[in-house]
């Protein structure tokens, strides 16, 4: 299922060694599975060099995990959203809480995946750097608390009055950009609690990239997700 | 006159050589005795390393240019929020076009200026931007198109229709943030086209620094926001 | 041809629309040809989208632009030694004059590199950096005036006695490192005069990848290159 | 004692509460003291905002922790060297492990001091990087592992064959370069060890500037290096 329909449950690669190539490839290919079985949108964002391998082999949605604010020219190593695009992207991250951008870059980075027709999804840190961030109209905003990344603590059970908030003050400054909230979801309810605050999907990582059963992982995700609509 | 009070008009002196030590001090001394003639507040934003000497010898606002968004420890070289307001400094610019920041840092530095004491000008390179930054509620926000910055034409009298749109999504946004702009402003017509469109004042640096006579051009500066008020 | 042998001509693809996906595969194919015809070792650096795509399809090592130096685990969106090798690259520029690291980054990406069995092109932009580049025992160091970059004018007959002072301080430093230079290189006259002033071999970009017939201009600089050993 | 002697202690203030202002200015005049009691050379660097005052009423070298590598001109809130050493300082740390500089970077910022008259300190963070240092001819290059900072167990005690390899290192690229170390040196005990290994002096922080007493660790560090020559 290409379109991204919402709910969504995207799945950052990250620069796991258990994503790399072939590994990458299996995790994308479970995703694509359940995605088929349950109706339930499942982004993957592989690594840079992984994009092409994945995006030829699944029929699910591809994301970069960054691109750089660059029209083509001379910028030897940046990420070129064309070339991603090429690649077979559909989408990218920006400004993960690993990889944070200058404000003015966000800005840009936004305006070149639209002119790269590629959708965005845009990661905050706190409930008013999401207001900013809309005000920038990416397709996404992804509320991440720094502190509960890649502790298995889900932000959407530990912190729901945070979610809340956030949520609010994004539709605030714009109703047009959907919700998303992430760090440490790592199981079907973590997710079903996330819908229920109003986000509309989770941004996670090693919750099913380092899971010991990715697919079951993801099974159990989606059906709570669907379970929850 | 201490009290920062609208229409504001802020000096940058940047790293020119003209604004270095004694010679900053100069300009200083000049925009006091035009603030206290004219009434109109003037801020001024030496270097990091003339903020005590400044501080300790005009009675008008001084301001950082800079401060990194670090509580006291160990940040070898950055610039701690409570130095600057120890050395005198009332407030601090942020994220200005030649010194941006990751966006969770300017939210950061805005919170650290606030436990300091200090006023926040938070610099802008468009309308889009602008809006975002007044999602975190710093006092102001100076919206600068780089393009225009140190070639002596003026923001507000080349792009009116831009500042407009700047201040209007700005002011929908966070309407208790001050708009300002900014960006080869070297004239009191200049000044009077900035408050005619609604800002509350402007942030200006060559025009001012690097004038054969500084304190010719503020006097007419200051003199020109008097009467569009 | 495989193996890396000297002299070698290394293609930096840039992120230029012209060396994006199918584009960047089709110099490639040129550049293998012109490789096995001439037994000059030929390099090419795509985007790191395109490595997969390209190490799969030609016989000539492959180079990333970038590594950043970071061992598996949460570093969204950037580059991981492992998996640019994986995808099939069998080197890395780093510190290219478009994307300088922070000199602790470029020992660690050093040591990562050949953890990950990858050579390494170190840039430096003046002879004093370059040797200091020696001293972190890379395989290449490719001495590239910023100035000249882009331009046309080779820095092998602009500058002929900054390349030999380059190239002596580099052999002072660490013989075992292999000097390159760059910058304006784009005939085969550039490239003999780069091996007579003791370097072997050059990094180039625009040169080929803009040029309208990339492979002519290859074969031409090849043949110069055999003709000069 | 103004002028710069071998052995040296040099007291980075960081961006610790207990420099700020006035606390620091006790620190710089203890530190006076006790350099004219033993006629050990002590440096201080106390924070941007902080080096007039503190260079205005002590008479021993006063450096900086940072420096920009720019000339004067539209660098709004970088650090200037002219802007230092017109304040009062002697000469600057760069590429503190807390701060680090892109490669070319260091390299300008070394040339910058020197137009500026400031001596020069750079940072390393291991034997290898150390001697990368020595290539851009520093007057001095400090040696400091990262994960000693701030423990307390001094790297002359902890780590002697690093710092010896270090040294070792440094002598082969650059005689000229006057080798420091630090990390974790808090008592007398820990200098000597230092100046044995071959190093001429010490950087040291917390274990002065958060000492109870930090003239008495300074006058134990000065006499231990006395007796040590």
């Amino acid at each position: 299922m290409m379109k991204i329909t919402l709910p969504v449950i995207a799945v950052n690669f990250k620069t796991y060694l258990e994503s790399v190539g072939e590994k990458g490839l299996e995790i994308a290919k479970a995703a694509e599975e359940v995605s088929n079985d349950t109706g339930i949108c499942i982004i993957v964002a592989p690594q840079q060099s992984d994009i092409g391998l994945i995006a030829s082999k699944v029929d699910i949605p591809v994301f970069a995990q960054h691109i750089d604010p660059f029209t083509p020219g001379s910028h030897t190593g940046y990420i070129l959203p064309e070339a991603v695009a090429e690649a077979g992207a559909k989408g990218t991250l920006i400004n993960h809480s690993e990889h944070r951008l200058i404000l003015a870059d966000i800005d840009e980075a936004i305006r070149r995946a639209k002119e790269a027709n590629l959708k965005t999804i845009v990661c905050s840190n706190n409930p008013e750097v999401s207001a900013s961030i809309c005000a920038l109209s990416p397709d996404f905003c992804a509320y991440e608390p720094p502190a509960l990344i890649g502790t298995g603590i889900s932000v959407s059970t530990a912190e729901p009055e945070v979610v809340t908030k956030a949520v609010e003050l994004m539709q605030k400054v714009n109703p047009a950009v959907v919700p998303l909230c992430g760090a440490g979801i790592s199981t079907g309810e973590d997710v079903a609690a996330a819908i229920r605050l109003k986000t509309r999907g989770v941004l996670l990582a090693s919750g099913v990239v380092k899971a010991k059963d990715p697919k079951a992982v993801l099974q159990e995700m989606a059906e709570s997700a669907q379970k929850t609509l």
